[in-house]
């Protein structure tokens, strides 16, 4: 058995979205058993509208919810009864859970998760690991995209060699590509950091290095994970996303602004609706954090009942995919990383 | 009078798109006088065959050209006679001369620039300062996109100081609003480097510093400049022109794809010419190098005339708008940072 607690508050679409996800994900999973944190009384209340396989999900009571306005260190102190950190813990002191799924506050289940889990033998830092889509139909890890704003080449290793296992375990990519953010392909590109990272992945024989890459070459296909600190991850990010949207959001004005336009849209609404489902992250699940004990998935903040699932299978993956011991088998090869 | 320096060579289109952006800058002001760089014998036919006025723009003899396979370093060293190192050159050594514009190499101009030319007075490193297209009409300056890849708190205040600077005098922006590109809007986001440097702008009584800046807001128009170190500048920077290259490419892709799209993208072709129009980075002209002793302007490799002609008219208005004197006077007010 495979057991997933979803945390069903501090989404925008809570607690039905995490709770119709859950009961989708039991249909993928034979093994699967989903534990629900958040007010008991609402969550029964909802789950006696839906049919679901009764023996399947249990609820654990956690009244209090972390939003987007709470500072971190203060919801992991001060709010030890909501349904993240609820999760968290349960996560951390039960052993016949594997994992946690939430689409609450990043910041919270981030540093909740750092200092609440325990790390993966050898692992210095935990990295945060979402995936964006490419023009060529496929996609693109990024590893780190914000658990670590300050790292050295070591922890960028590391990060090469969990992101690879990670995109091989839960999307089946052989013998990931991979490349390290910098200022140019070249390899003498970037600051001292870059330069000796680069070195360091080059000798790292586990992982398929092929250079740096530009950000401007994110989407193109060419790279199956893309190596940064968490840092300028973000920014790599959110500048796609922020991108894409304005962008989108700017065909939309444009269709609306005239008669004409909004009759070739209707030729085109198909190929719109395309464009659409393909840049929306609900297909794609949620970022997860890797080089934790246990597995832990962050999903949007505006996840349906769709991308929550998602978010389930990642977490199901991960954990039957065994990542944490491979991640430390790997890990232990390059032992003095460990001091 | 003010005399600009164009180089004619290393670009995709040049040498003509040099010289016709520099006839069609001459029509704009009166008091110009352009010197052309590159082989003498080519730049004379190619003025024999145009109408201009002929006391207003004289040839330098450079036979070489640096191309993007030069390193910047040896290309600074070997090819002095290039239409690039001479007008660096010129510009250093000839006082009647108030700018350089160039469409060739990024790294050796950027290189040359700062290893050749002299700082203005108490500037500790020049920044490279690009503009982009916000989605409500305006524009956004980022300082800096890639001079300097390891910064500290003061080089950036010294950004944020020179980019408003820069903004008011080239393009009239009042009072512009300054951000600080962060991981979150909040004040105590980032690493040490963000931090410190967010409360030294917040001190700084001549910028109109509005906080931190998540990079999914760039194009919003909330922000007039965007203060950042070169290496997470350059992401910014080329993460968003890729994904608004690869959405276009994607958008183009999916018409050719179908008839009835091609039949719809009929009604919408203005709207999409004008959505091209926008993104044209031939209408904003180039990215320009700030805290150097002259004007130097960075065209994109791939200008046409018009984006010469915006390039020169940056540099005019830089010059003529006293933009080092006026940093000058501002840094001064901060002299113990030039320790």
């Amino acid at each position: 058995m495979t057991k997933i607690i979803v945390d069903c508050f501090g989404g925008d679409h809570c607690p039905d979205a995490p709770i119709d996800g859950a009961i989708a994900a039991l249909g993928s999973f034979e093994d699967l058993h989903i534990v629900l944190t958040g007010d008991e009384a609402v969550l029964q209340a909802k789950l006696a509208e839906r049919d679901y396989p009764k023996d399947r999900i249990s609820v654990v009571h956690a009244p209090q919810v972390i939003g987007c306005e709470d500072k971190p260190t203060d919801a992991i102190r001060l709010k030890r009864d909501s349904s993240m950190m609820k999760g968290i813990m349960m996560l951390r002191d039960d052993d016949t859970v594997s994992g946690l799924v939430s689409t609450g506050s990043t910041g919270a289940l981030v540093t909740g998760s750092l200092i609440r889990l325990g790390r993966l033998q050898g692992i210095i830092r935990p990295a945060f690991c979402p995936i964006l889509p490419t023009m060529d139909g496929g996609i693109v890890g990024i590893c780190d995209s914000g658990a670590n704003v300050e790292v050295d080449p070591d922890m960028l290793r590391q990060f090469a060699i969990m992101g690879s296992i990670y995109m091989e375990t839960v999307y089946g990519v052989k013998s990931p590509r991979v490349a390290l953010l910098n200022v140019g392909v070249e390899a003498e590109k970037g600051d001292s950091l870059r330069q000796e990272t680069y070195k360091l992945l080059r000798e790292t024989e586990c992982i398929n290095f092929v250079g740096n890459m530009e950000s401007r070459d994110l989407l193109s296909g060419k790279y199956d994970l893309v190596v940064c600190d968490g840092f300028s991850g973000n920014v790599l990010v959110k500048t796609t996303e922020g991108t894409a949207l304005e962008l989108l959001g700017m065909l939309k004005k444009s269709i609306f602004s005239r008669t004409l336009y909004k009759i070739g849209a209707l030729f085109m609404k198909k190929m719109f609706a395309d464009m659409k489902q393909f840049m929306n992250y609900q297909n794609y699940g949620g970022s997860v954090l890797i080089g934790t004990s246990k597995v832990v998935v962050k999903g949007h903040g505006s996840s349906k009942a769709r991308a929550v699932e998602k978010c389930i299978e990642q977490a199901y993956r991960m954990h039957t995919g065994a990542i944490g011991p491979r991640i430390e088998a790997e890990i232990l090869k390059y032992a003095h990383y460990e001091e």
